[in-house]
């Protein structure tokens, strides 16, 4: 069966023709959202880039958009990168262009979908995922099924709080996860401590990355160990919750902060393994996404593959 | 339809023929468990008591036993009140004892299946239940299902750190809900203070507990509110995360810490409202469960009929 995944960011709307079967994406394409256009507009650009790249030949379309989503009637509540967007009738309006089927679904669920689907989630009935992006969004499959809570908002995974004397996060609270293990979060970590490491190598770069810190703590600066030694802290004591909370198969990470690699999951897999109960050992598994730059687009596809299981 | 309810506990076993339509309970009573005499004498012993309530006129038994239980095949795996029982079939033991249909389920679950079918949760498909007892339980209804993870041991909701500086719990981890709002827990916190505030009318009795600590706060007495005070924060951490991550219709606070009533719930009540972020604003309640000393055995008569829906 081939679906188009549609992985609708506030830049760019990466559009892909899923083969189902295969988890291989055929065809895929990228256009510029300029939701200055407004939503019509938007909306019929998508229309023509899918019927572009798959003559029509395909059976659903499945979207991962951030935000607020209404899933049964397809609307998009309200999204920060959308932001004159409210109630946008955003399925209703691509199916009367395309006249197939379109599924959406919260970017950070379409996520943990698309690792069920095509990714470490496979053949897994209890998975927790977590992006750790600009911000931190959180997935949850349990019993097979997606947890959304009773308005469609829960799993907000990134706003657990782990520390009550943490630091501010964007969402007004103290010690969120996402305080600690977004990607603004990390770089926030070295701005702050400038003045007393002013001789990092963090420093020495033009921009400060999440990357570059790791990268850094690899070759041993001082201060990006440090922040590296926070971010594996404050993730193993979320995970632990998670676990405890979830009793999940497998814990999948994703999102740029997670291309940091074994210098972060080593270190984070041995601290979860002391933090989780002696009933809870042995019973996960940690894994880096596999999905990388296609994880947006095979998310996308796999919500049309959930919704019609 | 009348089935049988089985609060099983260390010390005592209590029994309930309990009529489904009206949630009432017809009779009940209460043996001795007898822990030392063995799984066999003990199962002999509870088959007896429900005969000699029902006169076998029911329709199946639910079982709400501590510990992890194996609840496709009835087994209890371990259980701290039952040292002696590994892996014991309680389930099948019964059935060929009583020849109904036997469902056991992990106490704290048991409870919120209790509210959902016969308390606070009538009606409501997403329900966080906490019960602050000797220790802190949790069970959650998801999209109408009871969690319970991949090896049916999730909703550890008392092993949510919630501040990693916190007290050390009984699970060996710092800052467990637990180790904060448990009756255990508040009674530590005033004992750790008696040399600070010796003065206290907490220590004027003999016996300290919770109850009497709450008690001591409605009076204005400085620790007993201090104690008071801390009890609110934790609870509020933990259940902000709840809603942020189950986004439920309700939770619903049991166990003999929730009985001080008005005087924790209402600040509890402020301080989450406080706390959520703002698209989850008014989209819970969180209220006091009104099973009290029935609550153990609507919860396990309930196990049957979820089993059963």
């Amino acid at each position: 069966m081939k679906i188009i995944g549609v992985d609708l960011g506030g830049t760019y709307v990466k559009i892909g023709l899923v083969d189902t079967k295969s988890g291989k994406i055929l065809k895929k394409s990228s256009i510029e959202t300029k939701v200055h256009l407004g939503g019509e507009t938007v909306v019929k650009r998508i229309a023509d880039a899918i019927l572009e790249l798959s003559n029509g030949d395909f059976h659903a379309v499945g979207i991962g958009s951030p935000g607020s989503i209404d899933k049964d009637n397809g609307i998009v509540r309200f999204s920060p990168n959308f932001p004159d967007w409210h109630n946008f009738e955003l399925g209703p309006e691509l199916l009367k262009l395309l006249n197939k089927k379109v599924y959406i679904e919260n970017d950070a669920n379409s996520f943990v979908l698309g690792e069920k689907w095509f990714g470490a989630g496979k053949g897994k009935k209890h998975i927790v995922a977590l992006t750790l992006g600009t911000g931190v969004g959180g997935g949850v499959i349990s019993h097979n099924k997606l947890i959304t809570g009773n308005n469609g908002i829960g799993t907000e995974l990134g706003h657990v709080i782990i520390n009550p004397n943490g630091p501010l996060c964007g969402c007004g609270n103290y010690g969120c996860l996402e305080a600690y293990a977004s990607a603004t979060a990390i770089v926030r970590m070295a701005q702050e401590r400038k003045k007393k490491y002013p001789d990092s190598l963090i420093f020495k770069d033009n921009e400060i990355t999440a990357k570059s810190i790791f990268d850094l703590a690899k070759q041993n600066d001082r201060l990006a160990n440090m922040i590296k030694d926070e971010v594996v802290e404050a993730l193993a004591i979320g995970i632990t919750s998670f676990i405890h909370i979830f009793n999940p198969e497998v814990i999948i990470i994703g999102g740029g902060v997670s291309r940091a690699g074994d210098i972060l999951f080593n270190p984070l897999k041995k601290r979860v393994d002391e933090l989780v109960m002696p009933s809870f050992k042995n019973t996960y598994e940690i894994i880096q996404s596999p999905l990388v730059e296609n994880a947006g687009i095979l998310g996308a596809a796999s919500i049309v593959l959930q919704r019609e299981s």
